[in-house]
């Protein structure tokens, strides 16, 4: 668990820290795990997933350059040598990663959500899990529809953070983007 | 019900459309009320109010000089011509206000609740409302303690409000940060 | 603004107080409004709309017997006058209501949101309000895709409301079910 | 991470599963933590925290005695053999625990949360962590208060979860109750 300010951001969105939290705790990761971290942003999820799964490895695939250069920075700062960075785009990005993956964590998808499940669908191993972020209502109800579609069970829940923020003597409730967390195994 | 960008803001907070609506309502207010918006920021309670209350008047406290400057052109903006700007602090600002209001509502306490409530509760007609909008912890929690401790029913909910904004194709969760509404009636 | 404990409610499920506060703001209602509430449930929006526009008129269209009977209960309950049930399903009930409708509320579609929206594109008049409460990522994210692929406007929200509610000397927080509000004007 | 309805849970109420992570999380348990769970309910924190903390100690304080045969029979159904209930009140049945515990995790406090605070002052090693689950404005407040006074970092923040629940062709929003979670560092 790494506060937040701890990671180099520039103005690449990140993960906040209790939403990283409850998606690695849905991702079920454990120390042998093989994960991809798609639209790895800064690079936080992959990091925390790094340090969970220190006998496995996290490909972290981020099409952005100045992301990517963020990420190569964050991995130093949290001597990360477990990980891998993808620069590409999803779900292209995803081809050469080996078969039998553990689970994917999707923070970013660039419109592209049903592509990438396709795909996820051939590179995850049986009971692999699927944990997806979703900060907009079309990906939100893009994924679950995906899964309906193909009777697949899933989770959904959306999350609302509000922080209470020290201003003097007072407690102020500054509160956070709600994200969608939708999770599914394969099967 | 004006939208948000209707309103000059500079850098004074503004309560957003959507808790103005409640908090109006709340206050109940009626075409002759006569009431008091106390921590006024930009008027924008005070002028919806104007609107309601159109053969009753608005007296809106404000101690910020920057704040005050642009209530003026807001109310110019509105064509307001039935509230009256009070540049001063509360409780002070309350003294010479007429007996008898209909409703009051704080939308700023600078830490000064209690006594706010205080002189409230002889300023106010026998069946007047107070209307809180408690962004801070402790400004909910002192308001809640004031009318516990003097017997005296209220109300309290929280409201959190998410705009669902228009990115390209995507409908993205914006959260505003949650404020409380606490209301009583005198009794 | 009348408390959720004054209707009369049996198993129906009800529009709670802040968001028919809201939602009847985002309608735009005036004294003379003529207006359709589609899926009343228990007749608390349609009842509140009565009493803003009390020059106009509410057609309230419910398909279930048992609400049915409710709306009536309440109907009598809160005196009102102007508004007549129509125990149909829409969108057939919208067939035989007067063209240039003011708004329409949208409570319930029963999986018909689009062909709903469909009808009301001609019953309403030109700067007609449309006002949808979604409780289902489907209905939200169906009804926002029906604005956007005709190019048309819409405003959306999702409203959490959290009330305190009095435990001993304790106020706990209970959370209301988060509803989206869609709004839009007709073109 | 165990689904909520694994437990029994009679009529306790019980931390839900998203909250469990996040507390747990937030009280940075390791395989040799010793820990007190204060309120312990259904036993879902324990249960959770015995997992983590396999070469370690949970110590469970519940002072309701259906709940604590709720607590035994939940240790059975999940094979836990790291944890003691303690059945009594806290702060009472902290007195004979081992000194320097590594955590302090209070999901009820029966309205003495200064006095358990006090005593855990003395029982938690330096740099041990509290864990304050609130569900009141009041324990919220007063948590914070509590460490303001002495000058001691907290953090704090306000966890909101929604679940989409299935319902034929849809998902529809169920608010949980939010939840405020404090947390501090013995120093």
């Amino acid at each position: 668990m790494i506060d937040d300010e701890k990671f180099l951001r520039g103005k690449i969105p990140m993960t906040k820290l209790e939403i990283r939290i409850l998606t690695l705790a849905k991702a079920k990761l454990e120390k042998n795990s093989i994960i991809v971290d798609i639209g790895a942003g800064t690079g936080s999820i992959t990091i925390e997933a790094a340090k969970i799964c220190s006998n496995g490895k996290i490909f972290a695939i981020e099409r952005n350059f100045e992301a990517v250069e963020l990420i190569k920075r964050n991995f130093e700062r949290f001597s990360v040598e477990n990980a891998e960075i993808i620069h590409s785009e999803a779900p292209d990005g995803l081809k050469n990663l080996p078969n039998e993956l553990d689970a994917a964590i999707i923070g970013g998808s660039g419109g592209k959500i049903e592509k990438i499940l396709d795909v996820l669908g051939k590179k995850l191993k049986i009971g692999g899990r699927i944990v997806i972020n979703a900060i907009t209502l079309q990906t939100a109800a893009k994924s679950i529809e995906y899964f309906r579609s193909r009777g697949q069970n899933y989770d959904a829940c959306q999350i609302q953070i509000t922080r209470l923020e020290k201003i003097g003597k007072y407690d102020m409730s500054k509160a956070l983007n709600p994200v969608w967390i939708i999770s599914a195994e394969k099967i």
